[in-house]
């Protein structure tokens, strides 16, 4: 009887490992960067101190986001396009870059 | 007379569009992202905000920075790592990874 139990236990544990392995959850990964022409005083701020820590040649630093996300199975591109438009990016001076994974 | 001056301006000028053609400046990108188990505000704040806006099926979202270097020719990876370690990434919390093109 404890043989018989142990087994679907174990059955148990093998089936939500399955589960677990086919799951399989998507990834987006969401680039921000501010448009070209639009200050950016982050960047400023970061070229400004690399030339104080003492590296030269560094003319130009632009500094944007990455945002990742877990999403379910089944979620397309649009609807990742559908965020940034909505949420993520500020359309007006930034541009965005979406990568499914 | 005036022809020996067009052809030496035009010299001139093939040899600037050479240079900067051959100039063909560095990018570096650095990618920075909190470790996993550091707590993550601003992505707890996006998925939030994500599901108040109706997107279902977000399970996870985690925000970094990117950063974008313009580098002088000849600039090694080195030099951008070391960036990332003195400046750039706070390596107690965060990792990084560099991409150079």
């Amino acid at each position: 009887m404890a043989g018989l139990f142990e087994y679907f236990c174990k059955e148990e544990a093998r089936g939500w490992f399955l589960d677990e392995l086919e799951r399989n959850d998507m990834k987006a990964r969401v680039y921000v960067m501010l448009k070209n022409g639009v200050l950016d005083p982050q960047g400023e701020a970061v070229r400004h101190a690399l030339g104080s820590l003492g590296f030269d040649g560094v003319e130009g630093v632009r500094q944007g986001k990455v945002i990742e996300l877990d999403l379910a199975e089944g979620t397309t591109e649009a609807t990742v396009t559908d965020m940034c438009e909505k949420l993520l990016a500020n359309t007006v001076i930034e541009s965005y870059r979406v990568e499914l994974s």
